[in-house]
This record gives structure tokens, C-alpha cells and sequence, in this order.
């Protein structure tokens, strides 16, 4: 597997055989007919190529990609068929002449998208298109479309060891940009400064210049870098730490504050080769640390150390998170957990691949058991209003043994001179 | 205007009052009792503020800022009133109980949201909710809100002279840093190599880390740079010139060519500072151009020249797009021009502002006048499949009298030794 070199025209086709076969598995077990992918990251991980269109993954025959542009790059690089997509209001017909078992029952068929990314206005268009080839509307209405969103995720939650290399290489190069930056962590260096070296640093290695995010309104920019009181700052993202940012129009990650000395100084930051994400924390302080802040930094490696024990197949997402709070609790830190107060962060740690954002999630709700396969990243953290935030966070392997590490720095309280 | 420090705590308050005003203006025009904001830009546009959560503007009252995360920093930013979100599946009964006159009748009240970004799986969550706030559905069953994505990109189409200034701020930073790089074009540098130059440069400047893009599977990543053949290389970026890219995972903008004596590098590079952003171009050569590329270079300004003729308040964009086509085909370059064969895009330029892709556009069917204070880049560009990209692009504001251009790079082929 490891022979693939970065940057390499195509994904290997019996990948994406793979994750199609488990999708059609699913869309059986969920009774649905098929899976109409639209957003880049879906299409990539589904054909091997994220150009412009549409690929429709029938539950029970071969997939085609329709592509509006460009048609020549996706021929290069799709495991899958490839389609011109041609005028968008022939499509439902289009679809009806490829795939005539799935699209003969207008009144029956169940096709679902991915419909947590979908714009709605195009979720809408695409439903009168696929209405009006030859189908009815159904008992809602206008939006014949169900979301596969879930079924997605499902399926891209598990990871093949070609993926798993992938997140290994971004781990790497993510090392040798930290290692390469720690020096630049002194007083009077700002956020700002210091993320920017450190970007520096990624992109020249194959950073793609951006770390994907699938929710709704969250971006990251390459992780966070915040120190003291800016790190304990509340802010929109949906994470334990979200810095002060750069003003109303950046309001998370790096500020212009200059590193100060004795205090916590957060580096959440990791890279993107080939579209796999790798992310990690480590905290540093320039001199000692305040006591308490050194002991409850203890505390988060206590916790990766418990989550890590119990990350086995079968184990429930749910029940790590649980046993965090716990952790939390005994330690008299519950308020300081993820963030402080109302604008604490409800998880422990979330799944990672070609998007930062995904499953499982070890937080509540999430009750289906850790699979052999999985990536997680965990990132135990504690909020100090006015003073900082300390933490850890490994990207992990879910293994039919230990679980194993993906993140390669060295653990522990990066102290500098 | 120009008092104001990159990276304030607050968006002036008068500001988005006449944001403000001009939306309700057009809220009454067309008809429509309010705007469900969700989208982070469309909320710091209205609110001054991207924290994460919804904004209501009815068309004749006050509006407010429902936020679920952080409260406390959009009460810091915000220039509107700030609620807290409280549970989701109340917020029906609370938009009823802020705004009974406009909710208080379900089956006539027209709501519109920013359709064209929200997922259409989160607009059925708020159109159900809004549904059963006691109201009823419309005709159309379960999908109340209308589409205000429209009326949205019209408001924002037109700057205020504080907005030129953040833009011109931009311009400023993109210029400094672009100067600062142009040494590093020269023979065996890559692509990757130069644009990570390029973003240090910015990044420490201010630059927020990316260059916010609207539609749905497009972003870019601080622009392209791309040199020879492998600019010309078709992509899904729905720009002139997508670039060769990294791989399948990020299959535009550089890749690892190297820059080569004698042909064209295109280097389309902007940033973004406070949330605006400048977009341009120029044209490298090391050593010399072929003559009919240093020709077909020379029509790009031609076009240039044409377009900045003809905007003025009043003249139409499909018009300003129509007469660049003439300008193409009169130089025998129609093929050539904004794309190769059937990977060409169909405009000459766009919109900019907190969006790469803001109103108007210079293409068919943007029939709306031309109004002072409209931002526009303009990029005239030849693509020549195996030789490479030649073209120009700056961003122009739209006066009452000449347009005034943002970009301060100099014109012309840029040679290098």
C-alpha cells in the first residue's frame, strides 16, 4: 500500500471497488435504491476524482459519475465511468435511460443524497428534475430526495490501509513542521507569526491549503494556535479551544498576541496531504507553569491514557466520553472541561480522514461500537478564563488489538528556555 | 473611513444600520415579510459579527442575532441585538413571540433565507420548525422558506467606502507580498515552492488563512499560480484557469512543476484581510515569451482597457461580456479565450468583496445595471493547451466617473532574467 507517492494521478481502483461495495451493502440493508453523491469530498472518496458533477451509486449495479467540468480530468482519474453531464434539466432523463429498474417507479423509488451539505437550493432543483423524469412526487411534496447523509459517513468512518498510510504521511510531514517551528516559540513571537512559519513549513511539504470541514459554517485554517488568555477564549467553533482570532471577520484560531512567558501556549495544528487530515496538540511553555495548569495538563494526558484503554471494537463512542467527564469530575476540573461554561464543547474526540469532522464522534448519542479501522482524534483539553488553555490530542487507529498512533510527536509538557 | 485598525473588535455601528436598511427596502419590494440569515458571511455582512447561530431581519421591525456560540463574543461584535439561541426545537416559539406580526400567519407569511448555502437537510429542520410555530406549510408541503439568496447577493453587490478601504487594504498586502516573492520566479522553483512563499507573506500580514468562495464546491486556497502546460490543464474551478493541482484530492491551483524559461506563468494570487479580499493576476515570463503568446498577452490588456471603458453606472454586464467575445473573436482567439474548448468559463469577470464570488458577474444573463460602489476583478485570460495561460486581472471599484482600480500592481508582461 505504501508505495503510492504523493501527489500520484490516481487513487488505486480497488479502493474505491471497496467503498462502493459497502455503500451498495447499505443502501440494501436501509431499503434505498440509491445514492446520489454531489459534494466534492463525497464524489472524491466514491470515483477517485472531485470534479465538477454528480455520481449516482445504484444499490444494485455499477455507478456512473456525470461530469460538467472537467470531463477530461475526471476520465484521468475516476475508478468509475464517466459521464458528460450535459444540460442540467436532461439529467432525470439521463438518469432514467442509464439506471431504467431504479428510475421506472417515480412513486416508489428511494434515492438519497447528501443532504448535510447539499445547498438546499440545488437539493430543491434536483428534486423537480428527478419529479419530472417520469416519477411523482412524494408524500412531502416537492423533495423526493432522502438523506444518505448518515449512510455516508457510516461508510467513510472506516478506514483501509491505504487510507490509514495516507493520514501517516500527513502525520509525518505535520511532525517535521512542528519540530522545524518549535523554535520560533519565544517571547514576543505572535500567534499570527508563529502559524504563518508553520503553514510555511506544511505547504512546501504538499499541504493542500486547507484542512476540510464538512459541517455547516465551520472552517479551519490549519488548526489553532493561541496563547494564555487569547487560547480561553469562547468562540463559534465547535471545539474545545477556539482562539481570538484576527477580528470579527476571523473570530477563532491565531490573534496578534506575542507569546508571554509562564503561560499555556496551545498548538493545535496539523496538515492535509492528499486530501487526508491529520490533527494533533501539543501544549509548550515558555519557563514553568503554574501549578495547577501543570497538574491539569496531567490530567489530559490521564485521559487520552483511559480513552486509549478502552478503544477496542465494540467499545461505545458514547461510554469513552462518559468516562471523560468522569475523569473531569474527579479531578474537580467539570466546569474547565473542553472549553469553560456555556460555551463548552460536548466531545471528547472525533473521527478524521478527508474531512476533520468525522464519525464517529466520542461524545453522547454516538452508541454504535468502535470498528476495527476507525481514526480518531483525541483531544482532552481544560479552558482557563484569563489564563489559558492545556491539552493533548492524538490521532488514533482503532486496531483489533491496542489501538495505535498515528500522531508521531513525543508526549508530554513542551517546556522551552 | 480609513481610522479603522485591521483586526478591531467591532464593524461600525452605522454600517450595518444601512445594510440594514437596504435590505428591508428590498424585503418590501419584493413582497417579503423577512430573512432568516444563516450563512457565517451573510451574518457578519448584517450583524458584524460570524458567531454561530441565525439572524432574523423582518422586513419592518428590528432584527435579532439568535446565536448558540459564543453569545458572549457576539455580544462583544454584534451591532444588532443579541439573543441566546436556547433549544433549537423552541425556536419557532421564540421567532413568535419576537415577531408576532410577521408569524402570526402561517399559511400567508413568506420567509426567505439564504437558500443557495444552507444545506438542504438544516432548511428542512428550520422548515419544519417554522411550520409547526403556528403556521401552516404552503403549497408546496414541507418546504416554507423561499429562496433570498438573490436578494442577498444584490445588497452585498454594492460597497461603501468603508468596505473599499478593507479592500484596498487587501490590495495593499497582496501587493507587498507579491513584490516580495517575484524574486523567487525563476528557473527550477515549483509552483507549490512559490505559493507557499506567497502565503507566508500575506499570512503574516493579516491574511485570515483562506479567501471565502460562496459556491457550493468551490474554494480556493489563497488563488493559483501555475506555469506552462500545466496551467492550461483543464479543472473544475469554474475560473478561466484552474491549474494542474496537487492530485485527485486537490486537482487545481499549483502543483510540483517547476517554472521554465520561456513560458507563460500565471500568478493569481490575492488574500484576505478583515474578510475582504483582492483578486489578481499578472503574467511572468523568465527570459522570453513566444511572439504570438506576448500577442495574445497584449489583448488580455486590450480587453481590460475595453471593459474599464465601459463601466460606468448603467451599462450591463452581459453586455461588457458580450463585447470581450467580440474583442476574442476579432483576434482570432475565441477558442482561446477564459478556458480551452469545452472547459471554458463563461465570464469575463466577477464580483468581490467578503466572497471571491459576489455579484455581479460580467456574463450572459446579468441584465442588472452596472451602480457605483459594484467591486469587480476582471481577468481576461488565453489558455493554449500544452504552452500555457496568458492574462491580467485587477479588481475595479465602479464610480460615478471613471472605475477606479483597487489593484495597485503595474500592468504589463512581467519579464524576468
Amino acid at each position: 500500500m505504501n508505495e503510492y507517492i504523493q501527489g500520484e494521478a490516481r487513487i488505486p481502483e480497488a479502493e474505491i471497488k471497496e467503498r462502493i461495495a459497502r455503500a451498495q451493502a447499505e443502501l440494501k440493508t436501509a431499503g434505498l435504491d440509491g445514492l446520489l453523491l454531489t459534494q466534492d469530498v463525497d464524489l472524491l472518496y466514491f470515483t477517485g476524482s472531485m470534479q465538477n458533477g454528480y455520481a449516482f451509486l445504484p444499490a444494485d449495479d455499477d455507478p456512473l459519475y456525470y461530469v460538467r467540468r472537467s470531463v477530461k480530468r475526471a476520465e484521468a482519474e475516476a475508478a468509475i465511468a464517466v459521464r458528460p453531464l450535459g444540460a442540467f434539466r436532461q439529467f432525470g432523463e439521463t438518469l432514467t435511460a442509464d439506471f431504467p429498474a431504479v428510475m421506472r417507479d417515480g412513486g416508489k423509488r428511494r434515492i438519497a443524497a447528501d443532504l448535510d451539505v447539499l445547498p438546499a437550493s440545488i437539493c430543491q432543483k434536483l428534486s423537480e428534475m428527478l419529479a419530472a423524469a417520469g416519477g411523482e412526487a412524494d408524500s412531502h411534496g416537492n423533495s423526493s430526495l432522502l438523506d444518505g447523509s448518515a449512510l455516508i459517513r457510516r461508510v467513510r468512518s472506516v478506514k483501509s490501509a491505504w487510507e490509514v498510510g495516507r493520514i501517516e504521511a500527513a502525520a509525518k510531514v505535520a511532525a517535521e513542521a512542528f519540530h522545524n517551528c518549535l523554535e520560533h516559540v519565544r517571547e514576543g513571537v505572535s500567534e499570527l507569526e508563529w502559524i504563518a512559519r508553520y503553514e510555511y513549513e506544511i505547504r512546501k511539504r504538499g499541504h493542500i491549503g486547507l484542512m476540510r470541514m464538512r459541517a455547516y459554517n465551520q472552517a479551519v485554517m490549519t488548526g489553532m494556535v493561541a496563547s494564555g488568555a487569547a487560547a480561553a477564549e469562547p468562540a463559534a467553533f465547535d471545539g474545545p479551544a477556539g482562539g481570538r482570532g484576527l477580528g470579527p471577520s476571523a473570530p477563532q484560531s491565531v490573534s496578534r498576541k506575542r507569546f508571554a512567558r509562564g503561560e499555556p501556549i496551545l498548538l493545535d495544528v496539523g496538515c492535509c496531504i492528499d486530501g487526508y487530515v491529520i490533527d494533533q496538540t501539543r501544549t509548550a511553555v515558555i519557563g514553568e507553569l503554574a501549578d495547577d495548569l501543570t497538574e491539569a495538563y496531567g490530567v489530559t494526558e490521564t485521559i487520552l491514557d483511559m480513552a486509549l484503554g478502552q478503544m477496542r471494537p465494540g467499545a461505545l463512542p458514547s461510554d469513552i466520553y462518559a468516562a471523560s467527564l468522569q475523569c473531569a469530575e474527579a479531578a474537580g476540573l467539570t466546569d474547565h472541561f473542553m472549553g469553560y461554561g456555556r460555551d463548552q464543547a460536548k466531545f471528547l474526540g472525533h473521527g478524521i480522514g478527508l474531512e476533520v469532522d468525522e464519525w464517529p464522534v466520542l461524545a453522547r448519542g454516538f452508541n454504535e461500537p468502535l470498528e476495527a479501522g476507525m481514526v480518531i482524534a483525541i483531544e482532552p483539553k481544560f479552558t482557563f478564563p484569563g489564563r489559558g488553555v492545556v491539552g493533548i490530542e492524538d490521532t488514533v487507529l482503532v486496531t483489533a488489538s491496542e489501538p495505535k498512533r498515528l500522531t508521531s510527536l513525543a508526549r508530554g509538557l513542551i517546556k522551552l528556555p
